[in-house]
């Protein structure tokens, strides 16, 4: 695994491409210098002079690599790869395009060969670049990425590009971004299984078109889930969107319902787009597990609260009543006028600490609590953010946050975060992350 | 109709409440003043003085008034309502709860009595208050709507501030906003009928948990959407959410399938919750109609318009492939690597011009476009954004927008709307706005 470590931790990366300002070599050492890489960087082109502060160099001779970059014109690289590998440089990641995406197979097979008699690993072509924001590599033209807890490898570089830039909109965090493109060497099945192991790695999501080999694949997936959860968007599911997939990245696109199968199989989490990726993920760091079925709803909210119990119940979980007992205990510490069903409606009544006590209480009867919250004139959201932060040591299940809506909840959700309360905008979507997380739970 | 008309077009308000700080009366007051209401304000309460520049009345003998908003406690109400329709008052919000909606059916009755013997017209009790931003009535303690083409009219009070927060979040307007809640006298049936001929609504929202009287509602709105788009949130599907919704606002559940049918029949598009809600009426706003079911595609970024692709066939639309004279005519305007298929992926080719005269060129054979753009260096978004815009007034078919994402974006959204181009931080979720809005069309 030398090679694979060489891609998220070198000591040193040297980049071929033009330095010229706007160009792809540029935004790369512009992103690896103003991301504060902490290893060396090698720009390497026929220009003079420095950019972003370091040296350009004209040759490679006098430089140890452990990664090198590529962004040359395709008809370069063979021989600069010849030229790498004979000097004992061991990754590559090639993001210039022009091969098996556009029909040319042979020059995509001749790299992929002359890597192979060098026993050098590759990532690309075609790709977007890689980033490690554990030592602040950030070898892409992409936004750079937020540090987080979730690695993210995706077979579409602008998918990948638009991901990050989402990201960096709601503060979301990675560990590693790969964009791998055509994968002529390096696939999800290395990927995966190098980041199973890695210890800033809590969840692995992937963006895939199609698998060529979906067999080895599974097997590793399987293995993979047992240590960490793994996410899926699995794009091409329509006759149209398969015929764009296999026109965009030269992959042979599969059946949608073999894929969705196969994946149930092996504990893999299917999601439907970004925005469910980022919301499971945003769960999944918190809370790997929910041991069952039944869920709580506390709120001061009733049509909220409605919504989100509509949507629990459709995707089979259980907004179940409590037990007499529960109850017993809920009439000691709430108003008369409070109902005592789920959802457990606290109505006007409930300051920071009737949200907490209650939850600290039906705790005991249930796998998991969502806490709705819209903001009234009487009632600090952020007093209430606090109080179910600190309950949340105490019990024993995921606590999962629907506060409504905009400015007036900002920083109660930021006090949420502090607490590892993931807050989602609306109970349906927090209620499909819930499916999930129990989903997966019940399987793996 | 009057007195519906005195609800949003009153030349004087008086509010009857407790004008302390913090109370239900003092943040009326502060939100019709800041709001800028353009008619008399006559805060009326036992306290002395002024309250935000306006002097506090002891009593309303001498006043004129054609709305009174009440939010003083249940038991005055009665002798007050008497007195307001003895001296010709014909309209009244009562805001203040403690009648049906916890189990006080006799008082809400009276009330009700009370009313019909004067003519009276009374919204709520129970209700959050009202808003017309065509006059700058904020008669409400929910935060400001902002102005906008979108009537909404919700149940729930609770859940209409939380729309209002997220709505001004998402820089969303409203023409109108009433919270009704335990509808004694004035339900969804006036409400629609009265905003279909509203010349500032041109959608209608609604959230509604149970209808009393369901066949008049279904013929009014049978009536309605021939007029104007008609969405609606119909929350308590399950059975545990029913169990919420009866206790928390005494109306009766039904069967959600039969509000289903009764929905579909009545070409009311039915939306699962409030995002869904809000991308809609963004949507029809710009577009009440698609007349088919064959959308094209235009990107930049292969990941994105794949995943749109599978949303829009899974939904019933076609992302069909153009006819033989339609690719010859792109062949003409396109270099050759680009692929003529339907998505219609310019990949990095793709400036301004590209993405336009495409647009301008496959409006001929589809119904709709999405266009996808994910910004990378040497493109500008809002260049496109502005290319599009200008095509926009050729072409005979909506065009909705997928910016993604973030900072890099924000300017060429705002440029996107100024032409009247929704843009949707998802293509599934752009697909699920076009595939309502085509079934619409394919109804009405």
């Amino acid at each position: 695994m030398k090679s694979m470590e060489n891609f998220f931790n070198p000591h040193s990366v040297a980049i071929f491409a033009s330095m010229k300002e706007g160009k792809t070599g540029y935004e790369i050492v512009k992103n690896m210098v103003e991301g504060g890489f902490k290893g060396k960087i090698y720009p390497v082109s026929q220009s003079d002079g420095q950019i972003f502060g370091v040296s350009i160099n004209k040759d490679f001779k006098n430089l140890e690599i452990d990664l090198a970059i590529i962004a040359v014109p395709g008809q370069f690289i063979p021989s600069l790869l010849e030229d790498l590998g004979s000097r004992g440089v061991r990754s590559a990641v090639i993001i210039s395009a022009g091969f098996s995406e556009v029909g040319n197979f042979t020059e995509e097979k001749d790299i992929k060969k002359i890597a192979e008699k060098h026993r050098m690993r590759i990532i690309g072509p075609n790709c977007a670049g890689i980033m490690n924001t554990g030592c602040n590599l950030f070898a892409s033209i992409e936004v750079r990425a937020l540090s987080g807890e979730t690695a993210f490898i995706t077979q579409s570089g602008a998918l990948g590009g638009a991901v990050l830039m989402m990201a960096e909109e709601l503060g979301f965090g990675f560990s590693k971004f790969v964009s791998y493109g055509n994968r002529c060497d390096v696939d999800e099945v290395d990927l995966i299984k190098y980041l199973e192991d890695d210890p800033r790695t809590k969840v692995i999501a992937l963006y895939i078109e199609g698998l060529e080999e979906g067999r080895r694949f599974l097997t590793q997936a399987k293995k993979t889930v047992l240590k960490k959860p793994t996410v899926v968007i699995k794009a091409g599911k329509s006759k149209a969107g398969m015929r764009a997939t296999s026109s965009h990245t030269g992959s042979l696109a599969g059946e949608d319902k073999i894929y969705d199968a196969a994946f149930r199989q092996a504990g893999i989490l299917r999601v439907e787009g970004v925005e469910e990726m980022f919301d499971l993920c945003r769960g999944l760091i918190y809370y790997p597990k929910i041991k069952g079925n039944k869920i709580g709803v506390v709120t001061n909210s009733g049509g909220p609260a409605v919504l989100a119990t509509d949507k629990l119940e459709e995707l089979g979980l259980m907004v179940s009543e409590p037990s007499e007992n529960l109850k017993n205990e809920l009439k000691k510490i709430l108003p008369p006028h409070v109902s005592l069903g789920n959802p457990f409606d606290l109505l006007a009544y409930s300051g920071a600490e009737n949200f907490a006590q209650v939850s600290k209480i039906i705790s005991s009867e249930y796998d998991a609590i969502i806490a709705i919250f819209v903001p009234t004139a009487s009632m600090d959201s952020t007093e209430i953010a606090t109080a179910l932060g600190k309950i949340k040591e105490e019990i024993k299940i995921p606590i999962f946050a629907n506060f409504m809506a905009g400015r007036l909840v900002k920083e109660a959700i930021r006090e949420l975060e502090k607490y590892g309360i993931p807050n989602y905008e609306t109970g349906e979507r927090c209620a499909r992350v819930i499916q999930k997380i129990a989903s997966y739970t019940l399987k793996n």
